[in-house]
């Protein structure tokens, strides 16, 4: 993939994002503008990532320089018809782990793609299914400090996870919090479509 | 879990393996016994692993000790009919890769378990998606000598997979070796029925 066309800018603080873009092998620098992260409570399921990933990039619009490839991303876990995003306290880390025990939930990301040649956004579905989990085993998990930065208060690729999780189905990479595949098949299509604007 | 009863044996030399039961937090020791890993060329799909770890556990049977728990784990790529396993040389490795490009496979994992209690074991299939690969990006996969030591000639958790894997069904530790949640389980259940045999 050609990027020299591009000053590509992930707007978002996670390092697991962070991470997957450096396998990626695609020069890029990390600048976070501050929103406040908040939905309409009509919206729900994809909506609700896609109208978030839309807000994270409204701030870098006015600023928006030659070359600059702004991408924005969010996360959600998404079970019984509710939102779970990151928990506020252990103590809503434990309601979070105690709801996904046994049960299948959904984990949505949308990718939001900013450049003077327009925007573009993709958006992620993954399944999975957790095994029963012991309330000790939750408790253990939430004292390592682990669950409070993650959507639905777990990672698929902690100890925890690797465990726990029984099977999912979609993209793995997407739980985790960027479903790189896509993104990359996305970037080859945009950098060549945005590269003569 | 109580693991106290048993004296664990990984009969698996897959430093993937080892990772996992790291994570799992059981006590545990790694041994294994060469076996020539042949199978009738009649057996197919998870009929293979499933022969492989039964014979991969026979060398233990004639000096199995008190105690002892012994896992053994075979894990193979399923594509059109046919098994892929380890890749003899590069030039092989580029074979499956190509083939294994824009379309669906299984990997499939077998694990043993031998006790004096008796004999028990699992299987898992995951289905794993490929993206469409260049021939640039498998030669300079294949550059970086990683596929070699991998069943398909790929390791989902490489830069590789992680690129162009672009969705899965199943357990995901399974592609890398091992179905975790499943092995856990089925633990549970063998350390209590075989802790008083």
């Amino acid at each position: 993939m050609n990027t020299g066309a591009f000053e590509i800018i992930l707007a978002s603080g996670s390092p697991r994002r962070k991470a997957f873009f450096e396998e990626m092998g695609i020069p890029f620098s990390q600048q976070v503008l501050p929103v406040e992260e908040v939905f309409p409570e009509s919206l729900s399921g994809q909506a609700i990532v896609e109208h978030l990933v839309k807000l994270k990039a409204e701030p870098f619009k006015s600023q928006l320089k030659e070359k600059q490839l702004i991408i924005t991303a969010d996360t959600i876990v998404w079970h019984q018809n509710q939102c779970l995003g990151k928990p506020q306290n252990k103590k809503e880390a434990k309601q979070m782990l105690q709801a996904l025990s046994g049960d299948t939930h959904q984990v949505m990301t949308a990718v939001g793609f900013l450049h003077k040649g327009g925007w573009d956004s993709l958006c992620c579905c993954s399944e999975v299914v957790f095994s029963n989990i012991k309330t000790a085993d939750i408790d253990a998990y939430i004292a390592t400090g682990s669950p409070l930065d993650k959507a639905g208060a777990y990672g698929i690729q902690d100890s925890f996870g690797i465990r726990f999780v029984n099977s999912i189905r979609g993209s793995y990479t997407n739980i985790i919090g960027l479903p790189v595949a896509q993104v990359f098949e996305k970037l080859e299509e945009l950098t060549k479509k945005w590269a003569t604007f």
